[in-house]
């Protein structure tokens, strides 16, 4: 989902940098996407590469992939020397204390409202992962440009691509329905006119 | 979500019956609806609703409702003793062994398979619950009448309504994804037909 749901969102995600995700994991779904053509990967602990492609040869596939270029360093400082350059930037390090809606809504609205200050898009969803504290992990998605609406896939694979990218979480519903949050998490994050649709959000 | 979907699924739910629940959880939500006129509710075990009472006023309330005729004893003789009364029965009995997409697929198609055997509409949803196992549990929903679509709520709440029933989790777009599985559960739940819509399941 950590993927899929960004370079779905994006009419044409090309170039992609991932900041950490040194087990490999999103860079193995990044890669295979069609429409990727060159991924950077800034990882700031080579070890936890090392690890991953001795012990989660599944997870760690994508480290194979000629559209990788890998940079161990640290990405604050990659970041501010290669700006402008992506479609698409996907993080995956550590999360400071885990962001999932029923431990950390003031936490995750509080990123919200930073995000909006520098973005003019900006939204929240989650996804259910058992082996995360209360079984789910939220994510911020942020765009420059003003028409994206995240909840929306512009990318509709075939069951055929689906089978063939082998797809065992994501797909084009459960894109959509990521975005849909319990009344609760609704009323904090989302405009307060009733309605789930986060069309609405971000303007 | 275990009172609101079913609930709202349904054109008219008058009459509801509840087997288990004696922590009142299920029956605080049930006696709120506005179409409901009268609740049984059929408990084995006294104590639970004692202590229920005693130790969790806010989840208890509902036992005080008017709208209640409250049973001791067995839900499986109640239901022999009782068919062909109910709008709606909901089951609130112990879990055999948690029932998520995570840990038991299997058993549930099982289950969706037995239930189909008696009913013309059998579906399957989840709703997110950090205390569970894998932070979430599933509903098996399942209709003799065979144009019921459980994915699609018959009954929309106004904001003011919301507000007046207190809903905290439940809300009409977070019925509609709480059917949305992801790719790995829908393969095995659903049709084999490349979508996510239960409308197709169980006809």
């Amino acid at each position: 989902m950590l993927a899929h749901l960004p370079l779905n969102a994006h009419p044409n995600p090309k170039n992609v940098l991932i900041i950490g995700g040194g087990d490999g994991g999103v860079l193995r779904e990044v890669v295979k996407h069609p429409q990727v053509d060159k991924v950077d990967m800034c990882e700031i602990d080579e070890k936890v590469i090392e690890v991953s492609k001795k012990y989660l040869p599944n997870m760690s596939c994508g480290f194979e992939s000629s559209k990788l270029n890998l940079h161990i360093g640290d990405g604050f400082e990659y970041m501010k020397n290669h700006q402008g350059k992506y479609d698409v930037i996907i993080t995956d390090s550590s999360d400071p204390i885990g962001e999932c809606l029923w431990l950390h809504l003031d936490l995750i609205k509080g990123m919200q409202e930073f995000c909006h200050s520098l973005y003019p898009v900006v939204d929240y969803c989650f996804t259910t992962i058992p082996t995360y504290p209360s079984g789910q992990i939220g994510f911020i998605l942020c765009s420059l440009n003003p028409d994206t609406v995240f909840s929306e896939p512009l990318r509709k694979f075939t069951r055929e691509e689906m089978e063939k990218l082998n797809l065992r979480y994501y797909n084009e519903d459960i894109h959509r329905a990521a975005f849909i949050l319990p009344e609760f998490a609704r009323k904090v994050l989302r405009d307060q006119d009733g309605s789930n649709d986060n069309a609405k959000n971000g303007h």
